[in-house]
């Protein structure tokens, strides 16, 4: 198996993409195509301590999108970008599977406008995320690939977040549930109604409507949303999550009292903030591009990107766009 | 100063909200009229240790709203109920605000529509909420009113957020932001990115898009969403933040040596949780209709009832109505 990892994703690129790179090819013992800048990765490459270097190979790209770069334009605007020459060698059947840690939005333009292009009949790719809660794993989508979205997109989210959730989670038979303000059906902008009705007549476990507070309870194993509610939600369940922690830690060093008590409190600390991690596992996929797309996060230091890569791995090998171009198929979504 | 109380209003009616409103004759020392179910309204008096009714009237509705009586239909199928009955006497100027811990929906609808209707120019009402963030008040609006909204009625709603912070929390010239997936002006649905533009031109301390993260560090004094994406940001903060608090409350139960040192944290937490509350504070009003109406909690008890009337006292003093209809007026936003 060949994963692309995009050198230049990073905020601090490419030292941690590298890095974490060489740690995928010493783990996983298969090669690692690094795009980008040429010179500055086999000058990272030189500065690591690790220097097998068998499973590294280097793929030139003379430009990278940047954080700020506008999604719309940037496909266009720089088409030897180390996303665009890493995604094609994904699509020419060079590689299994690109992974970057950066610009979400170019990544989904360029996927979707311009290389990879969409799995036949997938109307809009999503991108998903794995939410670790008290143990439980949860996958949601749409948290972010579209700002606005329409009915029919939803109901093929649901059908893509189901496949996904057989591969990834294990489970046969996801409940599928869709985000919303209230639990009956009724409830839900005219958006969120219509896809609850195109919801209930598909093939899945379709739970109906869940509010914020049963999706962190574990009441769904697959969370369905619009990009822009879901971007929402996940960022302030990590910012209210985070908040507490640190308002903990605050009042904790306030007072030599309180440093004394959390002495013994520190296990049960550290097993809570780890069982409550709102933050992706690893990655986001790119659900619905006709190959596999993992998106990390932007700040990823070397063992989130080989987690990133562990991830596109475990896609690759669960024939994920196989598994999605046939559950879209069968569920006649295509046609609605 | 008349304050008019539904009887039939919380989960628990009419037990929590007669107490309630006992409460606050006796703080406030002005008449509560009580409208309801007279007979159990009477019993329940006659059940309180407070035995000086001086300030209590009742008003006798035949009918009351229930927790799940459609929105929609409730106006026009119950014209005799506690709501509509309650907010009448408030239109035809028996009274100065109305008050219910009852289904906001139904509220909703029927002062709008049926009962006290819209303040001249106001193209839709929105429910606002101040939720307390470390010691800081933030005001968020539409937080559950419309479930689709207009970018018209979001430059509105930033109006009349405006009013009631000057009007509540005393600040000039309060920062007012919109909700967003994004800090640029780029992010966000269409509707946010139309939102954006009119609230660029409209006289007030418009701050550009927030994302939630910084609604929760105080960014903002008020924020400006539709009301569904208003709803789920206020019940995924709600909820992840009681999430882990219970999950320190478990931890803390599950060993002897937790329990030890969570004695010597418990003022810090203590300090913790009555800083970080995304709930509330009292009621919600329902800003833009053509009089004073505070929704309270459906769990609410009597001494939430009793600061709900006193919300809704300080917003007839501060005469809110006049000074959304000037805000409204001087804004230009009737036209657009």
């Amino acid at each position: 198996m060949r994963i692309v990892l995009d050198a230049m994703g990073s905020d601090n690129c490419p030292v941690p993409d590298v890095a974490g790179a060489l740690l995928a090819a010493e783990e996983f013992g298969e090669p690692i195509i690094l795009v980008g800048d040429e010179a500055r990765i086999r000058q990272e490459l030189a500065r690591q301590p690790n220097q097998n270097l068998k499973n590294i190979e280097v793929v030139h790209a003379p430009d990278a999108v940047l954080m700020d770069d506008k999604p719309g334009v940037v496909g266009k605007a720089k088409p030897q970008s180390s996303m665009h020459i890493g995604m094609n060698l994904v699509r020419d059947g060079l590689a299994d599977a690109f992974v970057t840690a950066g610009n979400t939005g170019a990544a989904m333009a360029i996927a979707t406008l311009y290389s990879l292009h969409r799995i036949p009949k997938v109307k809009r790719p999503a991108l998903s995320a794995i939410v670790r809660l008290e143990g439980r794993k949860v996958i949601l989508l749409d948290i972010g690939a579209n700002a606005d979205s329409k009915p029919e997109w939803l109901a093929q989210f649901a059908i893509m977040g189901k496949v996904y959730a057989q591969k990834a989670l294990g489970l046969e038979n996801p409940r599928v549930a869709l985000l919303s303000n209230g639990e009956e059906d009724t409830k839900g902008s005219q958006l969120y109604q219509e896809a609850s009705e195109l919801l209930h007549a598909l093939p899945l476990n379709f739970t109906g409507n869940i509010e914020p507070k049963e999706v962190l309870l574990g009441g769904a194993d697959v969370v369905i949303s619009d990009g822009f509610t879901g971007n929402v939600f996940i960022k302030t369940a990590e910012a209210s999550m985070s908040l507490i922690f640190n308002a903990i830690r605050a009042q904790v060093e306030s007072s030599w009292r309180y440093k004394f008590g959390a002495l013994f409190l520190r296990p049960a600390f550290r097993s809570i903030y780890q069982n409550l991690d709102p933050v992706e596992i690893g990655g986001a996929p790119l659900l619905g591009v006709n190959g596999v797309v993992i998106i990390g996060h932007g700040r990823s230091d070397p063992r989130a990107i080989k987690n990133a890569i562990r991830q596109a791995r475990a896609a690759v090998s669960g024939r994920i766009i196989d598994a999605i171009r046939e559950g879209i198929q069968d569920s006649g979504t295509e046609a609605s």
